[in-house]
């Protein structure tokens, strides 16, 4: 078996065999072939395609690359969520806790930001003392006693797709619905989920701009999951204005704990919901009630148990950024569109998100929205507040903003995109 | 300027601005754009293509990489042929020698050989004494004095092309007609060569398999060089079959030195005219007689003074493998196919050619032929003879062979395909 001919097989709209996959993936994560060389193969299947056996074959040499994880000693049945990313995505947050107050164990592997969106570990970093890196067995502890967990993935779950996830984000090469597809289900199946939730999202804030590229991606990784005997839901929903009022780290964990505090924006409720009984059905628990599991306290209880199990205090005061700045409505009318990537792209500018994956981030900078699509707004009251503890970065950041909103003459007629606009299993 | 952004650019089937190719060429030179990035944006290009200005910028921007070369100062015009390679393709060790006969200057900047097809220097070295290596002095006395000069470009050409030929090899990114063409032509115009012929190969033993690539590529290197103000044309050659009746590297020169002499095989010596023609009338000499210069030993005497020059004795006795072994025909009839690439591989597993650019070459090494498509032979006559100084080479050699000839029934008709099959200017 020689790279060449794996990369000429793809480059020249070939199937590549079984064995040219499970022999590349377990070539590049030993070093016999080289970066440059997977990330021609890369550009190949980014421009020509992988049909569904070759995805499937792709994904089980990456989780074969490393470490299974197996839930099966838990008295509860395990139910994951992932979401594709998005701006103000705080959803894993109260979620959590929820599905777990309502009989499900819920093992959240999380990752870090990029770019515009934000990461769930990240987030939760901002609540003083809290620890993102957990051992397994620590991992199993705090899963077994609070319901849920929110930790980094450890190394030994699909090496090869964190070497591969490392080589795509420098050459240009992310965007591949086989590439994205098997990156994500390698790491959920062999981290052990008995079943999974895809909250796939669609705009101008997520990867998948269209919704047929949505709908494609998540057919291929509900695909992915059900062969692999996980069973497997994905919802599409939308991210073409920020989820809630926040966009930033601490801005982010104080929004959620008013959604588990039986508060919160409508449309983070909705989709906390949505998912939480997506979940809970995949896992089997019937007549659970997410809604009254937020309203009678019992979500915020599992929330401050899981918290205070890694070492964060539940009722610390949250960092806050040094600086603030004030955008102001240009005019009367009624806001009907604020775009989730010229937000997310802003709340990043600040200090949310990091270039490259070794910076820090703040944990008070950010975006909060006072208004969203749909709201009447008169001139110069406040569209949103900017937070930062780096106040040089204001101009860079209200550049990024200019021309994400528009506001229409009053009585303009608005409808609303729904969130989950589609349920694909 | 980001990498990135310019590999999107060519992935998403955009054309490449001046700046950007300008920047991504120096920054890879420079070690800023790293193999892995570079070698995405190949496939990008391999897959999605260039467009004639953008092949243009890109092939300028290596010029830019390195030095330039000129020749100015000489009294006589210039004129270099560069071949894409074949098997057998020994014509530059007689038609250099032979044009300097007729009165042009011919810097042959040459390389080595690499898989199948063999390399001018290698041949070259099968002299004893004979060395390719000279600095620019060097090579500008042993032109100056001889007329002509065969030997290895300098590092300080087109550094860019060396650093991005050496990726592709690796990469499955050699066959991308752009990226062939600016390789080519980049070294040719830093070279600074007055008029320019190119021997574009087609056939199993080419890189371009059939003539509409091959008429592609030619017609971008003669638009790269007429724009840049050398005279530029292209013959299109046949290469299903070896040119002359061997491969290998002592072997092709003795056969060269048989055309120095006035005999040698006739499609060797069709070809060396053809090509010595092309280069005079581009060169602006008229009235010179190639096939003469064969004939009154005027070629010869180029040969000799040019071989002496570079150190290698003209009467030394060449290198002869240890070990032969003569591969018989299987039946009576009539040779009609004789396939190039079996052969070049064949010889290349004898010891001709390397697998890797650091692997040493034998000069004795390769395959003799006794019959070319269109003879008659006869059930048990010698079809060919392999060379080698490792015999444990021999199967391996002749699994290449295996079906790398048909003997038809005698009185088949058989029409042989022409040398020439097309020029283009």
């Amino acid at each position: 078996m020689d790279v060449i001919s794996v990369i000429r097989t793809k480059r020249d709209r070939g199937e590549l065999s079984p064995e040219q996959i499970d022999w590349v993936i377990d070539a590049y994560t030993r070093g016999v072939v080289a970066d440059e060389q997977m990330s021609a193969l890369a550009m190949a299947i980014l421009l020509n395609g992988m049909n569904r056996t070759e995805i499937a074959r792709w994904t089980a040499a990456m989780i074969a690359s490393g470490e299974r994880m197996n839930f099966d000693a838990l008295s509860r049945p395990t139910a994951d969520k992932h979401s594709t990313g998005g701006v103000g995505d705080k959803i894993t947050l109260p979620l959590a806790p929820l599905v777990a107050a309502c009989g499900a164990a819920v093992p959240q592997l999380s990752g870090r930001g990029l770019g515009h969106t934000g990461g769930t570990l990240d987030k939760l970093e901002s609540i003083p003392g809290w620890r993102a890196l957990l051992s397994n067995e620590e991992m199993m502890h705090v899963l077994d006693t609070t319901g849920a967990v929110i930790c980094a993935a450890g190394d030994g779950l699909a090496p090869a797709d964190k070497k591969l996830y490392a080589l795509r984000d420098v050459t240009g090469t992310v965007e591949a619905i086989p590439l994205i597809a098997s990156s994500i289900m390698s790491k959920k199946i062999a981290e052990g989920t008995g079943s999974l939730v895809l909250d796939v999202k669609v705009g101008s804030g997520a990867f998948m701009k269209n919704i047929e590229d949505a709908r494609e991606l998540a057919r291929t990784m509900v695909g992915l999951g059900t062969d692999s005997g996980v069973k497997t839901v994905a919802l599409l929903t939308d991210m073409s204005t920020p989820l809630g009022l926040t966009a930033g780290n601490a801005l982010e964990v104080r929004e959620s704990v008013e959604v588990l505090a039986g508060g919160g924006p409508a449309d983070v409720v909705e989709l906390t919901i949505a998912l939480a009984k997506e979940m809970l059905d995949a896992a089997g628990i019937k007549d659970a009630d997410p809604a009254k599991a937020l309203a009678d306290g019992s979500a915020m209880d599992h929330w401050r148990r899981m918290i205070a199990a890694q070492g964060g205090d539940p009722d610390a005061a949250l960092p806050v950024a040094r600086e603030q700045h004030v955008v102001t409505a240009p005019e009367s009318g009624v806001l009907t569109r604020l775009d989730a990537y010229g937000v997310g792209v802003g709340a990043w500018r600040l200090g949310a998100g990091r270039a490259r994956k070794e910076d820090p981030v703040q944990a008070g900078a950010g975006i909060e929205l006072h208004a969203k699509p749909g709201d009447t707004v008169t001139a110069g009251q406040p569209l949103m507040t900017l937070h930062t503890d780096t106040p040089e970065k204001f101009d860079y950041a209200l550049a990024a903003l200019d021309g994400s909103f528009d506001i229409a003459a009053a009585g303009t007629s608005f409808s609303a995109t729904p969130i989950v606009l589609d349920r694909i299993a």
